[in-house]
């Protein structure tokens, strides 16, 4: 069950529900919401009902994961993807099918390989980071210090100068789990700039993930401006246990990284961009989108191939049951999210004119596992009218309506931060962690319901705030 | 809870608890089990609380695993391990330690890859199989014919001539998993003969698993005398999915194999031999063991290092405490088990004489997870005293006794089948396909606590089978 647009911990939801609606409501939200129950609940249906029934995402989807496989930022496989999407996109009939141009970085993963010599010889499993340099051709070849936190390397700065640091800090598995990734992706992103500061050599964390079959997750790092740079790399969660375990019965633990991979210039790619035209208030825009670009092991399917397939389907479906609201829909497939999120910036910076009609900004990366409603970074106002829309969705289960002052993801982070109402399609992250970023992304990992059920809610959530009568209100 | 010696589905056991607790017994079943509750409660709880409070095996296993490692048949670090336990045995005072000679195979993993060629370049993720053959050096590169399973094969046996073969036949996760995997093995057993039959150049197979993250699992083959011999190896899950899915897609599939693997000469090896000589009857023997032996990829933590440290660690703890029952207490440590269970033909070969002696036989080899208590192959008077004993080990919740027409280990197997009344350590084997075989066998996968529970349980099933006034019935 659902008690829509009131988030609740699960164990309380029922007798929240029932408070919720024997409890006193403000009457212009229950007048909106008797509203927006009557005036959407049959286009509603109709999009739910075709959704369910739906199988051209999962095929698409089975396509760009098979056939084109993962999509790196600044690789020609992203580019045929893009050129791929641009075709489909035409052929479902969209107006104003185009790739508008961005820079993006260009990093290669070359020949990879870690080995533990001291105590005894063994290949570790390792993945570099996006956006590492390599080591020395010769590779590196040094004592290890494991630590737990960047707290423990600042008390242990005096032991760290000439080794390679190990980050072995565990991903949380007992809060929710994209809580759990920001803390413990701060040592992927910022791992190596640390071990810099005190003369390490190179720097291994622990991969960023709830569960492992010696399974290394790689992931963006960056370096600052004021450290110097030495190569990273995700270990597999054994591997970085087994470290750590090692230096913990007193041994001497040395190791021995080669990476050759390198950071290439810039190279041109493109947010494709679609449109469904607005009846009567064309210049008004609802964005709606996933990233079309990933990492480049696995293939891309859950991050994010099947966000962006759902996103462009909620699109295509309205074209395909003549459902056309009032103002624009505009579904966005940005590029190189993986890589710094420049397709996101370059949306907003394009599209800069415009932004005063943007009603609402949708992202769906969060994988298309079963959904549970949005994620909503805007005004209480807007969230009034979000939960009415919300109420659509009960029979897809995707109804509550969290709220967030930050992201709420990270291509429409940029339209959020200039005032563009934003939202992030929000699943049952569980599994999520599993597969992210490693070579277990694969097109296998989805399930055609819980897909059919986030096209369902993206598609009606897009529709009816395109058709009310008033823009949602920022 | 649990309702010693009466196994039934868990949403029905407080039920049938309760009915078995009044309903009628058997008159000599009841007094022999007060009898046996009132004799050993002191002993059992002595050895359950030890055991729960033990660090010892935990920390042999943990240098078992990372400094020694991996242990396959015919290797280096497997005759090491054998010499480390040999010498840790006599450090715990067990009397008669002594290697027994084994001859076993020697077959050793070389460089291996796959990649598909047609449609699109991709490398595999893959293991060969224990025993195989290895490919040309320039390997093998052939159009793929995907099957689900023999019966498919031998309709389409026309098409699969020149072909690598491979059989997508998945472990079914809706059944008990031992059950699944009697089931699924068979194409790894016995997929290269079927292909060999009906001309195939080399047999690839799923991975015998019921979770993956791209994570291919190994395990032993064999050739049959009236067929070719060609090279097989196991594909992770995910990439005998995509393989079949392009097959399905209409597309012809070309994969290039290459793997320099090979089958060496036996090499000699020893089972590990130790005991607590019985005080009445030291010619009467209570064998308890797992195997020491592992695959090559991971640390063989799991398989079997747990199931073997639990059972010498049950023995030890039996030293410790001075509990020295009638019967002689022998815990043996198989060797190359994986390759054949040839340590446990060696065992009975070496012992015949004393078979008649044996009144119980005991393996533990499903891992070390939480216990539920024994499986038994034996007769219907062996289960009704094992079930008393079972009733001592309510408290770690290991009280089931299960029923076996075969096994029911591998190792004990050749003793069952010459007469030996013989039991394996039954656990909740949920996990344990996640990481059998595969290089996510590492001791990160143990839980201290369960551990404790089997070496319990072990104990007090060893010590009460060696100490009653008659042997297990026959």
């Amino acid at each position: 069950m659902s008690c829509p647009g009131r988030p609740h911990p699960i164990t309380i939801v029922a007798l929240l529900c029932v408070a919720a609606w024997l409890g006193p409501r403000p009457a212009m939200a229950q007048e909106a919401s008797g509203s927006i129950a009557t005036r959407y609940r049959d286009p509603a249906n109709r999009l739910i009902q075709a959704a369910l029934a739906d199988t051209t995402a999962y095929r698409r989807l089975e396509f760009l994961a098979d056939r084109i496989g993962n999509r790196p930022s600044g690789s020609e496989p992203l580019e045929r993807a893009i050129d791929w999407a641009l075709a489909m996109m035409k052929s479902d009939g969209l107006s104003q099918v185009r790739g508008e141009r961005v820079m993006v970085p260009h990093w290669v993963r070359g020949a990879e390989s870690a080995e533990l010599i001291v105590p005894r010889a063994l290949p570790l499993h390792l993945l570099g980071l996006g956006g590492t340099i390599g080591t020395p051709s010769k590779g590196i070849t040094a004592p290890v210090l494991v630590v737990e936190s960047f707290d423990e390397l600042t008390r242990r700065a005096a032991e760290a100068k000439g080794k390679i640091v190990v980050f072995d800090f565990p991903m949380a598995s007992d809060r929710p789990p994209f809580q759990a990734y920001d803390e413990a992706v701060q040592y992927r992103v910022n791992g190596a700039t640390a071990g810099a500061r005190v003369g390490a050599r190179a720097v291994l964390i622990r991969s960023v993930a709830t569960f492992s079959i010696q399974s290394p997750h790689t992931g963006i790092m960056r370096y600052d401006s004021t450290a110097g740079r030495i190569p990273t790399a995700a270990l597999s969660v054994e591997d970085a246990e087994l470290l750590h375990r090692l230096q913990q019965q007193g041994e001497s633990v040395v190791v021995r990284l080669a990476m050759d991979d390198r950071v290439l210039a810039e190279a041109p790619s493109r947010n494709v961009v679609a449109e469904l035209p607005g009846t009567d208030r064309p210049d008004e825009v609802v964005v709606i989108g996933g990233h079309i670009d990933s990492w480049d092991v696995g293939q891309g399917a859950v991050d994010d191939g099947g966000g962006a397939l759902a996103a462009w389907e909620a699109v295509r479906l309205l074209k395909e049951l003549g459902l056309r609201p009032r103002r624009t829909v505009r579904v966005v497939l940005w590029t190189s999210e993986e890589t710094g999120g420049r397709g996101g910036m370059a949306y907003r910076d394009q599209h800069q004119s415009e932004l005063n009609g943007h009603v609402l900004a949708i992202e769906s990366d969060n994988g298309v596992f079963a959904p549970t409603g949005f994620a909503l970074r805007g005004s209480d106002s807007a969230a009034a009218v979000a939960r009415q829309v919300g109420g659509l969705l009960e029979q897809v289960r995707a109804s509550e309506i969290e709220r967030e002052t930050e992201g709420p993801e990270a291509d429409v982070q940029p339209l959020a931060e200039a005032g563009v109402p934003a939202m992030g399609l929000r699943v049952d992250a569980s599994r999520y962690f599993w597969y992210h970023h490693s070579a277990g992304d694969t097109f296998d990992k989805i399930v055609p319901a819980e897909l059919a059920r986030c096209i369902a809610a993206l598609a009606v959530m897009a529709y009816v705030a395109a058709d009310l009568p008033d823009p949602l209100p920022r």
